[in-house]
């Protein structure tokens, strides 16, 4: 479904290609710029600009300069925006040429693309389909091949589950990188601007400009100088859910498929229960986050009137009716389940699952509009509630020939190495050298208490060195809790008759100097010696003397030795 | 009023002293434990623990198990606890032995101490005037010599009105650094575990047991690894509110004592306008927050009876009658008043203020009880609402005798510098010998680009460096903005005529193999010197070439790289 090529549309090309489409079954549009006012911006582009003359197409509820922000309602039509939204702002000063204001569903509330007066959409690859949204709109205007960049937003779902339905890219960033001021809220601390694309590749410059602390925005943030902890450079492990999915017939076979290309993506695959995950997802409708969208435009909501989505409209004023305790006691849930969600990402870099679990009809969704719709968010809600990044990629087609799309999602602020993730999974180049061997630092492979967030992690960070990357070592190593005083310690120890799957390690880059610090904190009988991994590299680390596991216990059972606590208390 | 004294009583002393001294007038204790089963825990302490035999008095909104926690409310003062909190089990762990549970207003809603069933508190200097509260049972034990360690809990300000009310120190750590499991919550998002004790170096050993990322707390949160950015290991500059804080009168002459020997402890003090902080504080009462109060215990409001305080029961009922868009609306304004002040702490280590605008009488709380609490709160309500840490510290005596306190107030996880802080504030040695120099690394001065936020900061930290300190230079340098093109770069030069007041700069630690690396970014005319602080301490830093600033811009007058950007845009 996607061409890796990059393509980069004339904007005044794109306006006229758009203008001659206009198709009443495929609304993309709910503006379209004037040639001319497009022609005058795209000759005023500065050539050298990262984004120079790249035509985007902008969501309908993020402000453009001049032109209405509708958000898919008609009401808002009369009212020309005074200034752009900062992300369109950034955009159009890193070059790029806003084309048109696309539909969606109205409020940006909806996964559908059907919520709107100025019309429903449909998939790109069939008519009969839904095209996804809310961003419906902007990831038809990529997919068509309209235009190589388009803006969309993503509260529960908005910028993935199009993108899936269309055989596109979807990157929703860590919230709070891209500015959100110059958006109409559906629920400010969640909503996210993101980008569509056809690759991984063009979807790097436009983010490079969006991504900026916004003092305009109050739940902006700062892109952190470094990783944080436990977030590793590169990705290696991902997980998958320990349990079937429930997905339509199609799009199970789609997601096996998905599966099986994963082995050859990612360097692990493990399985882990994705159930907090989940029931955070039903929080996000059947809990008091409604109330957020009444309390940003219930005020649009009445009176009732042919400019109003009558599902939307009924969705939102359930808000309304949200008690305070009850929005507090949502916040001490998703507190908990925050809790137990994170624990998955001590042992693994990145999650994937579908976008959605199947891919509905707009005959579906007429019979259903609220439960087709809330089927649609299962695997997308959760992400801005537990403050997750993600990226949509297309993954195939179904039997049905519809596209497949799945998400890869990892902790807030992982936005770059996720990206070079979701580029191998699309094969295209990764492009993060941040961790390269260099020849000031070395790798360390560590097996215990110095794991991220265990007792001697702190040591590792203060020398000032980070997380290269999660591995295995080679088989042929076992694992030993060593005897003595004070904490428990591992030895990992070479015999040649441990588990082909290996043990469990962190690689960390040093730089040279801290090595020597590093090793008068090792008592006897550890020491650092060379560690063979699964893929046959090999890198300093920690070992035991032979002597030194006589009155050992063996836990390499357990395959790491964070799993050896666990089992252990 | 402070002793430096390290006092540690003998917990079964403690319980037959607070025996003998119950007093009508002074209802310190809702349950003292009996002296047999205090005397049975104290021979079971390890004595190598580092809390050996501590007595230890602890709120009565955490449970001890074995005996009721009644939260100020006789209705519930027949179910004992089965298990005790985690905050008073890691002081049991690490040594301490519990002798009682502590008065407090009700459902720790208060900060008179005056709210209780149990009887009204009053300041351990004089009868007339308040405790303080909520945490009142427990400042006042440690107050009035009983035990050397009380664990209060902290909202609005319940773990520092009674401290300062009372002439000793009370520590409120960063949000979820302490768990708050097995507490009876007010705001469960907000509620910290604080500690009660006459030095600031009785309290850190006890908030090292306390510190741990607890996985029964929802809200409980790891600390990290190394300081978070624009964290200074040695905390250097203060602020003070630029404008007059309408304080009592005989508040106001111990805080202008306080501000004039705030100049002998801080090395800069610098004034900044404090109007988001007070704004924020006013949120929580006003503001939909109390709806999380009647979310964790309104249904033990009803029915009406004389178990419970008029007073509690009539503020946290509005609480009920909250909305949840109210809530999101507040959410929102309050992401807004945060982004608003936090530009401050990019130059600044530590905001000083008063604890509370004044101290008053038990009649004045009783002719005005909703009136005179909320007043109190106005300097510390908005310090869990920013995510901040504080530590209220003894600030001599009010004209009046009475005792005045002030508190230090730093960004999420400056707990350890912040502390140092308050230690130098009372006499007592600072402890941080994190960022000692030592032979690997070397003082760097940085003056523009790099400081912290600024778009080359990134480099230092990439490189290994941390922020030692903020400071000024000597006289005699002045700042220029260079000419060329890319990124503002400033330039400093010694020319023997800069302002007496110096040049901020930011001092940082690299790693000695770094500043090769750094020099190799650095274009001419600058270059890596040696920079004279105010102090007169030498250290390396950027310079600029005399010929260098001959068509630069003299922004010498804003004092400062950041200032002189902040005033061209």
């Amino acid at each position: 479904m996607t061409s890796t090529a990059p393509v980069r549309h004339d904007p005044v090309a794109a306006v006229l290609a758009a203008r001659q489409a206009t198709d009443p079954d495929q609304p993309i549009w709910i503006t379209l710029l004037d040639p001319a006012e497009v022609a005058d911006a795209a000759a005023r582009v500065n050539p050298a600009a990262p984004l120079a003359g790249t035509a985007v197409a902008v969501k309908d509820n993020l402000d453009l300069v001049g032109h209405p922000t509708t958000a898919g309602c008609p009401a808002l039509a009369d009212r020309p925006a005074t200034t752009s939204a900062t992300a369109v702002r950034r955009l159009v000063d890193a070059g790029a040429v806003v084309v048109g204001k696309t539909n969606l569903d109205q409020f940006a509330t909806g996964l559908v693309g059907t919520r709107s007066p100025y019309g429903a959409c449909h998939s790109v690859a069939d008519a009969a389909h839904v095209s996804g949204g809310s961003s419906s709109g902007s990831a038809l205007a990529v997919a068509t091949g309209l235009v190589p960049l388009a803006l969309g937003t993503d509260t529960a779902g908005s910028g993935r589950v199009p993108a899936a339905f269309n055989g596109i890219v979807g990157v929703k960033p860590t919230r709070g990188l891209v500015s959100t001021a110059g958006v109409l809220p559906a629920c400010a601390s969640l909503d996210c601007v993101t980008t569509f694309t056809r690759t991984v590749a063009e979807a790097r410059p436009a983010l490079a400009a969006l991504t900026w602390a916004d003092p305009d925005d109050p739940w902006s943030r700062p892109l952190p100088a470094r990783l944080p902890a436990g977030i590793a450079a590169r990705m290696r492990v991902v997980a998958v859910p320990d349990a079937p999915l429930d997905l339509d017939p199609a799009h199970e076979a789609a997601w096996q498929a998905a599966l099986t290309r994963l082995r050859h993506v990612a360097a692990h695959v493990v399985t882990v229960d994705v159930t907090p995950f989940l029931a955070t997802a039903r929080l996000l409708y059947d809990g008091p986050w409604l109330a957020a969208r009444w309390a940003a435009f219930g005020h649009l909501l009445e009176p009732d009137g042919p400019h109003l989505d009558p599902t939307v409209r009924a969705i939102v004023r359930r808000g309304r009716d949200v008690t305070g305790p009850d929005v507090f006691a949502g916040l001490d849930r998703l507190a908990a389940l925050r809790r137990d969600s994170e624990p998955i990402w001590s042992d693994v870099d990145a999650l994937l699952l579908p976008v959605t679990p199947g891919h509905p009809t707009l005959a579906d969704v007429a019979a259903d509009p609220i439960g087709v719709n809330a089927r649609l968010g299962r695997f997308t809600n959760f992400v801005n509630l537990l403050d997750l990044c993600a990226v949509a990629v297309p993954a195939g087609t179904r039997p049905d020939g519809l596209p497949f799309g799945v998400q890869f999602i990892a902790p807030a602020f992982a936005d770059a190495p996720l990206l070079d993730l979701a580029a191998t999974w699309c094969g295209e180049p990764a492009t993060n050298a941040g961790l390269a061997e260099d020849s000031g630092s070395i790798a360390v492979a560590v097996a215990g208490a110095h794991l991220t967030g265990l007792p001697l992690n702190p040591q590792l960070v203060e020398l000032g060195g980070r997380l290269a990357y999660r591995a295995r070592t080679a088989p042929g190593y076992r694992l030993y809790r060593l005897p003595g005083p004070g904490l428990p310690r591992p030895g990992l120890l070479h015999t040649g008759d441990g588990p082909a799957g290996g043990i469990a390690v962190e690689v960390w880059r040093l730089p040279h100097q801290a090595v020597g610090a590093l090793l008068a904190t090792v008592p006897a009988p550890l020491g650092l010696g060379s560690v063979e991994l699964d893929d046959g590299s090999r890198v300093a680390g920690f070992l035991t003397e032979e002597h030194g596991v006589r009155d050992a216990v063996d836990v390499t059972a357990a395959g790491g030795w964070r799993a050896a606590l666990d089992a252990t208390g």
